[in-house]
């Protein structure tokens, strides 16, 4: 086994959720991760406590990054006059936070650069998700060359990679391959509207995706409901 | 006059230098104007003085966002231990800040989308500047393009429109417009390294590439320097 101090950096987006989770599972066979968790006044701040569970077991550095309130605004995640709904309906839902993986990403190509890390991973999924533009490939292709035109460091030849190792994956086949890698799904917290505790709702377009993974992948849901 | 409500909303990010204090004046006579600033724990703190004086001139709405310590680092103007030079020398100076740009324009769109505005203006220019990456054509276009790719106000068709209107500007062309437009530039900060009064050094990159502005353009400099 390479010693970590052989390992390239990376910069794995760690929300606490089941995605995220297991993208820094991926990463962190081959990196030396920097893990990056935002506190955007979310709703379901317990998934930071998951982030923090789970930055720990893989003993990578983990820095919260706090964005200032107001900026990630709009949404049902950010603003408590909005409802959760229970079904995503057509179209993109009212859970969608404006620019949250624009806002994100940028604050990884600042981290990469300053550690000199080329690689940054990130969760999204264009199969059983809610319909966010910033999570479709077009997005992701977009932004990576955007980002090799911002830094000194892609002038100067370290180009920047995107790595969204789980984008064409199903909900179970992520799950398939996390429990393979020792993920803990118990550690994670998908729900929108997560309680102070981390149990999730079991009603909002994110359970409902989580809850259809587990049974599609035959693996035993490990999820913590509140009951209400 | 348009009364201010039937004007279209804009972005503007305002640092509160030369620059961007000609882009808000620009900006203004056409739109109503969210000017962002961001304290980023810049040396130059000063200049969020300035730009506070700028919005109020203009009556404009202005936010000052601040970001994570330690998010827009490893530059001579975040860290007290690299030195802001005299001269910029060859490449790209230390006094870059690794994906500002990238994090500034993240922000504008996040704050943009919300507020339904589907412009945003930004004062780089690619004449007389200090290397940077993030101030080119080429990275404003991808980011433009990424953008629209980004959020959901793109894929209900309101697109985006990146204006940089200094980009192909000298200095003195700049100071020329900003004149003509009333902009006051005693209220103005550029100084990478300018006190808390916000007197500037007479010596930075940035300060010669404005004092060589005005000379060029024939209007008396009205920086204040401070005496050393």
């Amino acid at each position: 086994m390479m010693a970590v101090q052989d390992k390239n950096k990376a910069v794995v987006l760690l929300s606490g959720g089941l995605d995220s989770a297991t993208v820094l599972a991926i990463a962190a066979q081959q990196y030396d991760c920097i893990a990056l968790s935002f506190d955007y006044h979310q709703r379901h701040a317990a998934e930071l406590d998951a982030a923090r569970a789970l930055a720990r077991r893989h003993a990578c550095e983990h820095r919260i990054i706090r964005l200032d309130a107001g900026v990630l605004a709009g949404s049902a995640l950010t603003d408590a006059d909005i409802e959760v709904p229970e079904h995503g309906g057509d179209g993109i839902p009212v859970t969608y936070v404006p620019a949250r993986n624009t806002v994100f990403l940028a604050h990884a190509l600042a981290v990469a650069e300053v550690a000199q890390a080329s690689d940054i991973f990130i969760g999204v999924n264009a199969v059983d998700y809610s319909g966010y533009p910033d999570c479709r490939p077009a997005f992701i292709e977009a932004f990576q060359r955007m980002a090799n035109l911002a830094t000194r460091a892609a002038v100067e030849g370290q180009l920047i990679r995107l790595h969204t190792p789980l984008i064409e994956l199903s909900k179970a086949d992520i799950i398939r391959l996390g429990v393979g890698l020792g993920v803990d799904y118990a550690q994670t917290v998908s729900c929108y509207q997560a309680d102070a505790e981390g149990r999730a709702c079991g009603v909002c377009d994110s359970c409902r995706f989580r809850q259809a993974g587990f049974k599609q992948a035959g693996v035993a849901d490990p999820t913590r409901y509140r009951t209400s």
